[in-house]
């Protein structure tokens, strides 16, 4: 099978059809998608070698359940032990043994074939197409923070970074009625929150008021985004960080104390209430589609994914 | 009257008697403590001028409630414009324009008179002796974690650092019934908490075990006991960082996120549960007790509070 393989560089290769393990089904890839995770691991990030790739919907081929093969599914992509207190209390991708799709001991998504543990897998209603199924991954991760932080309808609330991440968290917190703002540098990306009228503003703007917010989620990626953050949050406000990247932060704690901020590291979340809202199309990702290349042409999508004007770029693998 | 100042280098001063202003009350000093705060202000921390100290107990002289004349008192540290959204929700120590005894842009403790707003202070109860009393403000503090984090019956807690704050810390955590643990660098420190049955360990002694902890909270006042703290914190714990210290930290902002881990910013509390543990002898805070000295010899208390053996050193004032 077609795979894109990161083994020190990015490469599209050719690789058996992997052979489920004990309790795993295999999965045929229907498309997948390209997350700025994936570019950090192309940079290094988390040591990972094999197949990269966590966002996917795909068709189930084989499994030891039998009602689930034909199923169209995605994915949770942390496989916990199942037995250690994490997985146990259901919080599998916090197992100290779990291995990650595409990111941590698993070959992942961009290929024509994957495999899940069977548990993992979560049926995608009839009404989330293909495309918007991708978006399953990411827009758990953005709900992952109303897992985390109360969120009040009358709470001020900031966004940093206009990418894809940013462009989602702000697409599902505003649903809380609250009152919020993404910024970013560029104005075609913020433009895609403000054609659904939501509020933006561009840095600069922003660095023209004083403006404090009692909740701040930084996902711009990189340590300029944690001093913009840090320095608009409210004393007792929170402060989400939801970007991973590669690297260090130096960061004054002093005023932390001082002002009793809280910092919340939200990483991934539940796919079943990310389903909902596109079912329900109260989150619609469509519009952050920049491009959609065939597995054959993965290596340009990947660099593709990587200007300055793309939001996400998605993997067409089979039909 | 006498008082200790700092205007850039430390020095016992000659002041004249401060006159209350509107809505304040003039309060002679029986007792003032010696803090890390104290300390890093004498290095620069908040850019501080002027008469330095903030835990303190005292007589009310004058003011403006004549029932207050005559009250032994303990005071809060942060008066507020009691006009702002803060002030008015009752967090006046989170009121931008806020006054801090002793720390911003307020005259201290360390003197024979101060003054406060009438509403800060707080009748000590006659079963807390002066020397107790001092502790309420540093006791308050370390209560203030329980306003801001739920400590479980059943959660491992991990306290880092045997200072003062340290060991008040641990005091008032192990109230909650959890699986505490105290470490530090000085057996002898450790010693004042394992003398009240307290679990403590060495850092070199937790070094050789791989234990993770629920919550761990970071009073060591230094970086390295952030890193200490980050890396023994469990998946989806909270670190709560309680010292505040001069200079930068290099954090690796990715566990944070991958492991979900919350950080708590902490400062000051609230003065009445601080009070009614001492009052029923829940918190005994007497053996921490180091040295006192007369005002007249504060430059060498304030020396010896900065001896490693030393814990607190009490100033006695007036009688």
């Amino acid at each position: 099978m077609k795979a894109l393989v990161f083994d020190g560089a990015l490469a599209l290769k050719n690789l058996p059809i992997p052979e489920p393990r004990d309790g795993e089904a295999l999965v045929k890839v229907l498309t997948a998608g390209i997350c700025n995770t994936d570019l950090e691991i192309s940079r290094g990030y988390m040591q990972f070698r094999g197949v990269i790739g966590h966002e996917f919907v795909g068709m189930v081929e084989r499994s030891p359940d039998p009602n689930q093969v034909g199923t169209r599914v995605v994915g949770e992509i942390n496989a916990g032990c199942g037995e250690c207190p994490a997985c146990r209390s259901g919080l599998q991708r916090h197992c100290p043994e779990r291995t990650v799709l595409g990111i941590l001991g698993r070959d992942g998504a961009i290929a024509e074939y994957l495999t899940l543990p069977v548990s993992n897998l979560v049926a995608v209603p009839q009404g989330v197409s293909d495309e918007k199924a991708v978006f399953t991954e990411p827009l758990a991760a953005a709900l992952e923070i109303l897992e985390q932080v109360r969120i009040r309808p009358a709470d001020k609330v900031l966004v940093i970074g206009d990418g894809k991440l940013g462009l989602l968290v702000s697409m599902v917190l505003r649903l809380t009625g609250s009152d919020l703002l993404l910024v970013g540098k560029h104005r075609p990306k913020l433009d895609f929150f403000a054609r659904l009228n939501g509020r933006t503003a561009l840095l600069s703007e922003l660095d023209a008021t004083g403006d404090k917010f009692d909740i701040v989620v930084e996902c711009s990626g990189n340590p300029g985004g944690w001093k913009l953050a840090a320095g608009r949050v409210k004393p007792r406000g929170v402060l989400v960080l939801k970007s991973t990247y590669h690297g260090n932060l130096e960061i004054n704690p002093a005023p932390l104390v001082v002002d009793e901020i809280t910092v919340v590291g939200s990483r991934c979340g539940q796919f079943a209430p990310a389903l909902r809202l596109m079912d329900s199309c109260l989150v619609d990702p469509m519009p952050l589609i920049s491009a959609v290349f065939p597995i054959s042409q993965a290596e340009d999508a990947f660099r593709r994914s990587q200007e300055s004007d793309s939001i996400k770029v998605l993997l067409k693998i089979s039909s």
